[in-house]
């Protein structure tokens, strides 16, 4: 079909506005906010909370458009989210353009996935691809996140999955051959054995520079309880140092962009409340592979609740995630351990840096399952590092501890972070305590996470709740069960009315 | 656990904040605004983009948390979007307190279908009824969408989906026992064989109150085209007078709420462009019943760019909706019809009015394809209504065209719908042209559909397009295959530009 004159129609689109900055926070999803009446929306014919490519110079995003009536926002404005702002890389005054975005490639992949077609790695490619430049609404993730749950990811897609991940952030390299990691599924309060896994190794002399993350729901993350004892936040060549000088580091990934589509992807995932075994094992060894790892062992806590609730379920899991890790060259051991119930006493920054700090020390108090679990982690290293020969690991582990070779190593990477500091300790302490006498039969973990962080965790790193008992302890009445810590009286009273309504969280059976 | 003070803490997150009107659009989705360093954001802890309650006295909504920055909005302001203002029914200066809303029970039905689970009607009907409520977020809602599709809704599920969505909604009586209805699942442009349909129907003194929809995402609704001949947006009561009188009416049913569900799910499916059998199957049926009817007629137009693609899909299709329809006590008859190419001539508001006059006025120039198919569909109504037996139901209605009380009992429809108009006409019109001679093969329905939105229509009613060949058809070189119709010379060079970029929407093969 022929028209009869020449082509000028997308001369409107390319109208140019005033981007105003309005300081509105998203997660991730860039947001534009345009004149309903503007000329723009009507010669493009654009609706509200459609998506839009919004164009400064040569660089483009999309992102999601509100129309707003009224008198904040000019007809030839138009107002931007803090994401949008930040990608786009403009200033007050600068102009934009906004128009309706060419269809993504990979939506049609998308929608083969959704209706149960399995996808190839060219197809995960550009779905990742994607997601990781900002392309996808929450809405399309969370449609993908739901079709490779409701048809679970099978081993192709799960190693597919894993090398698109890889493949659109950076990826670190290290001297040493051999760099060693560690990862915890996760799930299990105060389970931060990572800071003395990566002495213990270190100061046998092989490579672990650890990046660990910061909580997104738990009441704590590595990065939260290491921040307590030196900073984490360091530029990449900085990093490189400390592992030059100490042979481990324990620092934050989160700015190192290691697997960013992942980044983004976690949140829908925790929006929704689910994750599938394939999405974990890609989201895992996606971000060893990146960071360069060669040797990982991967802690798998089981318990009900906890992330992984059965035998069945860590099986799954555990022979999904060695098998793609041998596709893809990592050697990777997993541990499956007890998640029945949270790790040493401390949930919350400061107070699990206490407990961390009590073993190094060799305390008399110091929590006995946090050292033993450590040293079974740091043992499985230590035999792959050859180090230790046979099952010689975790003994060789506890002795390190034992010696203090591993204190003086752990010192020595604080310093070289930047200088080692105490945790500090909350200046509002409120025990609760056993109604009646009994003894501890079970713990809910995903509710006592719940009172840390309704306490200020982790916000406040000397917020969380401190355990005085375990499973199987026998309890008198008014006997002080936890404590809750708090920077606040708010922030007391949010976590006891929490503790109140959920007086089983501690579960006390009479005797 | 016992604390040993009184429960106080949900008062700091009680505190009243003054509504701001922002007078943003949302499709459905609430959306609130708070300041980052606002109280209630630091003491409840609540991050950008959750979900949160939003209370006014009594009511009480679910919205989106967007958090800000800057002056724009007071530490103890709470903007609120337009669906939240509505919602919530408040005034300037009223005050709204923000919290973490309740979880959801319905959200443990969602991650066990997620999980590929089949839900039971209690589920079906609490997941629905949150949606209806606007409790859903659309990644939630696009989420339930998935995994419906991933694994599609088995017969059961799709019951009990059509039941739940009827028991959200309005449900219409009519005094007439039996009640006739028409539906075609659409994607056809130009098949607008409705107001014909009623207007034989309601000549036999049957009773087809026809509610219908405006375009969301085609070039014209039924509504949008009626709207060109008569009133369609009536309240109730009018339109009981008008069915009490004439025995049948063409209105636009989005106000009268009779699947609130479905209305918001439907949004999020053109998100996501897709749509599966069984959400399609509710989506219809559960209209059908909360507008009365009794006995249905179902257009499956089945061609390569139609919503069905093959007599396979077709087949899955009728089978499901027939096994449902009976389930429900509906009387249904699917009558499956060549999507290949567009119906009559016009494509857009006024230009299918026109289409419709043409027959109902027996011109010689009518589309004999529109006819037809309007026949076919009010002669198994005739059928179903006892006026014909056996076959001879399209023979009936053709008669009941050819000697005019068709086109006498519209008229009488249109002057008790608050009088009949005539459709305009287009002040810019331009030719596209063969660009060689040739047989026309195929006509492509989706880009045409787009053709006719970027000349203005449905908004502009006199805008579109219209056909002037047909397939099979042989054509000389520079002969017009269609005429874009537009209202503005903007939209006309944007249609024109596409029409350009897409040569083969009708497609010309060299003979």
């Amino acid at each position: 079909m022929n028209g009869s004159r020449a082509y000028t129609a997308q001369d409107s689109a390319m109208a140019q506005l005033q981007a105003r900055r309005l300081q509105i926070h998203t997660v991730h999803e860039s947001v534009v906010f345009l004149r309903s009446d503007s000329p723009v929306c009507r010669s493009e014919g654009l609706g509200t909370q459609v998506r839009v490519a919004v164009r400064f110079g040569a660089r483009e995003i999309i992102a999601t458009l509100y129309q707003v009536d009224g008198d904040a926002l000019g007809l030839d404005e138009a107002g931007l989210s803090e994401t949008a702002w930040a990608q786009l890389g403009i200033h007050d005054g600068d102009t934009v353009s906004v128009r309706h975005p060419q269809p993504l490639d990979s939506h049609s992949a998308l929608r083969r996935r959704i209706f149960g077609h399995r996808l190839d790695d060219t197809s995960l490619g550009m779905v990742i691809g994607d997601i990781a430049a900002g392309r996808y609404s929450d809405v399309h993730i969370g449609s993908f996140l739901t079709a490779c749950t409701t048809l679970p990811l099978d081993l192709g897609e799960t190693r597919g999955l894993t090398r698109a991940m890889v493949g659109t952030g950076t990826r670190l390299t290290w001297p040493d051959s051999m760099v060693l990691d560690k990862h915890c599924v996760g799930g299990l309060p105060g389970n931060r054995t990572t800071p003395l896994v990566v002495a213990i190794v270190a100061a046998h002399g092989l490579t672990i520079p650890k990046t660990s993350s910061r909580a997104i729901t738990s009441p704590a993350g590595t990065a939260d309880t290491m921040e307590t004892l030196a900073p984490v936040d360091l530029p990449i060549e900085r990093i490189r140092k400390v592992v030059e000088l100490e042979g481990g580091c324990v620092v934050w990934g989160g700015a190192m962009q290691l697997s960013p589509a992942d980044d983004i992807m976690i949140r829908v995932q925790r929006t929704l409340d689910l994750e599938n075994d394939g999405q974990l094992v890609a989201s895992v060894l996606s971000k060893k592979i990146a960071a360069g790892a060669t040797h990982v062992v991967v802690d798998i806590p089981v318990g009900p609740t906890a992330k992984v609730r059965s035998p069945a379920a860590a099986e799954a899991l555990e022979q999904l995630m060695e098998a793609v890790a041998r596709d893809v060259g990592v050697r990777l051991v997993t541990l499956r351990t007890d998640g029945r119930e949270p790790v040493g006493r401390g949930i919350g920054p400061a107070l699990e840096a206490r407990d961390l700090l009590a073993v190094f020390r060799n305390q008399v108090d110091a929590p006995s399952d946090l050292r033993e679990r450590a040293c079974r982690l740091a043992g499985i290293l230590l035999e792959m590092g050859g180090r230790a020969s046979g099952h010689g690991g975790q003994a060789l582990a506890l002795q390190t501890l034992i010696d203090g070779r591993a204190w003086k190593k752990f010192v020595a990477i604080c310093e070289a972070q930047g200088g080692m500091r105490e945790p500090g300790v909350a200046p509002l302490q409120q025990p609760l305590c056993a109604a009646e006498a009994g003894q501890i039969c079970g713990v809910d973990n995903r509710r006592l996470a719940r009172l840390a962080k309704l306490a200020g965790a982790p916000q406040n790193h000397v917020a969380g709740v401190d355990m005085h008992t375990r499973c199987g302890d026998v309890v008198e009445q008014g006997q002080p069960l936890c404590t809750i810590h708090a920077a606040s009286r708010g922030e007391l009273e949010y976590a006891r009315a929490f503790a109140e309504a959920n007086p089983d969280i501690i579960e006390v059976e009479p005797l």
